[in-house]
């Protein structure tokens, strides 16, 4: 949580689960006064200002030390989205490997075996690029006030950050942290889905409307930024032993109901998203002496909480 | 190198080590014409056009997995740049640990011992916040012409990120992706340098002006950031043996010559530095379908290498 989050520096290791009770004594008076935080926001948000994961467009990545849960954007990429359900349930990635950590970038997951790659059965082996689409395909967008460079528009559009352009009239997604991509070679339209990365760096926001970007991990994606360096060229690992196996790749709606993960997302069109927003862009409270007045689009934390908890 | 690192994502695993002899093959028509990438500017580049590391501030951070270089900022934070020189002539930080590993934001290390922390040789044990300076201070800035939605102007001086305001006549370095900062309290003056931090997530530029920034690791980062996240509040490892401990941190000059890592970073006010941020902002070559004609700071890299490599 930001609130934790940007007092997180000002604390000393044990301290900081003394911090909430410190915090609760008296504070000197303050230049910069509090302010609700991301916590303060997301405590006193209203039911309807989240939506669950729908199961038809969530994905389950299991890794040996857990899973990594990717919400997949058919606004944003319909045929690429519907080729990884395809694949899912092909059980295609089943077996196969993050093949590539590369530091302050990206990891990417697919087949390590390029000689003899794994057959298709009902996925389709090429598709056309996605990677903008009409604005009006983007119904949820809400505008983010604070100017972007790499776009004439940049908000959120129904949980994922997003990019649009009135002039051309395409909108598209933006690769903030934990947006996950669709690898292709220099033809528009060589990729399938079967190369997959997320992103675990700084923004690497020019590959946007160069790539199709087909979802956002919403939980584990610590087992993806954390791996190992890969030392080979790109990242990539140079011992197979050194890659990661992906022991399956599930649409959550091919698992039982007793083995899903039931996380809500916070709606980017609700009030409450607004003021999470507000809350890093000002910060409150007397930590911090020069509030931001901005924030930049990939900043913006997008709440995703498990169901009743 | 970014040359790489562009082509990353089109390039599958096993074929990443052919990719050269696959680019030298020739190409069919592209829309986007070729251009210089950063490798090939770092090629190009004159031996003038670098500046090898002044032993007298860089830092070698011992872990048991290998060697983290720092490079301090005297110009932006001569205080806390001096009390860390002092630090490490006290050998302070041995044997003291890694605390935590916050997810997409930093990495944080220090004394694990709150009750009886280790005491102080001829380091100062507070000192006064330098989270700005004088712009005069600030002899090595070069604009970069790309607008930011943080600062006023920003660039770079002397190889590191920065910001400054001409309005009020302060600059400051910018919490990069591997940037160094100090750890505080609520209280401007309640840091000293022996709790740090480097950025590993996308850069949290609300910490700008509000925390001294005190150098950048130039080497070794993914030492840092593939760490496993601590799963404590902030991110704090909740057991001692989660803990990556320091086996030592020496100021280089310290460090006999054989054992110092020879490194040389490009001048961030040469004309090849220059050509870098243009490679970036406007990438060349048939992947890319449209160049972003932007690039924003922290995406800007920094060029470093061995020397005679």
């Amino acid at each position: 949580m930001e609130y934790t989050t940007k007092q997180a520096l000002a604390i000393p290791a044990l301290a900081a689960l003394l911090w909430q009770t410190a915090h609760a004594a008296p504070a000197a008076p303050a230049a910069n006064p509090p302010k609700p935080t991301v916590a303060d926001v997301v405590k006193a948000s209203k039911p309807a200002e989240w939506r669950p994961l729908d199961p038809e467009h969530t994905l389950y990545m299991d890794l040996p030390a857990g899973r990594v849960v990717i919400e997949l954007a058919p606004d944003f990429a319909p045929a690429h989205a519907a080729n990884l359900r395809a694949l899912a349930r092909d059980r295609y990635f089943d077996g196969l490997a993050v093949l590539r950590s590369q530091d302050n970038y990206v990891a990417q997951w697919g087949d390590p075996d390029e000689k003899n790659p794994r057959a298709f059965k009902t996925a389709k082996a090429k598709l056309p690029g996605e990677f903008t689409v009409p604005m009006a395909n983007d119904k949820h967008f809400t505008l983010l006030p604070d100017r972007d460079g790499y776009a004439a528009q940049v908000g959120h559009s129904n949980g994922f950050p997003s990019a649009r352009d009135p002039k051309t009239g395409r909108a598209w997604l933006a690769h903030c942290y934990g947006m996950v991509g669709v690898g292709r070679d220099v033809d528009s339209d060589s990729a399938n889905g079967s190369s997959l990365y997320a992103v675990t760096g700084h923004a690497p926001r020019h590959l946007d409307r160069n790539i199709t970007v087909v979802g956002r991990v919403v939980s584990g994606m610590p087992l993806l930024s954390s791996l190992p360096r890969g030392t080979g060229a790109l990242g990539f690992y140079e011992k197979p032993e050194q890659r990661t196996p992906i022991k399956s790749v599930r649409l959550a709606a091919d698992v039982p109901e007793a083995e899903r993960v039931k996380l809500e997302v916070m709606r980017t069109d609700s009030a409450s998203f607004q003021a999470v927003a507000e809350a890093q862009r000002n910060r409150g409270g007397p930590w911090t002496k020069v509030p931001a007045g901005y924030i930049e689009l990939c900043n913006v934390t997008i709440p995703v909480r498990e169901i009743g908890k």
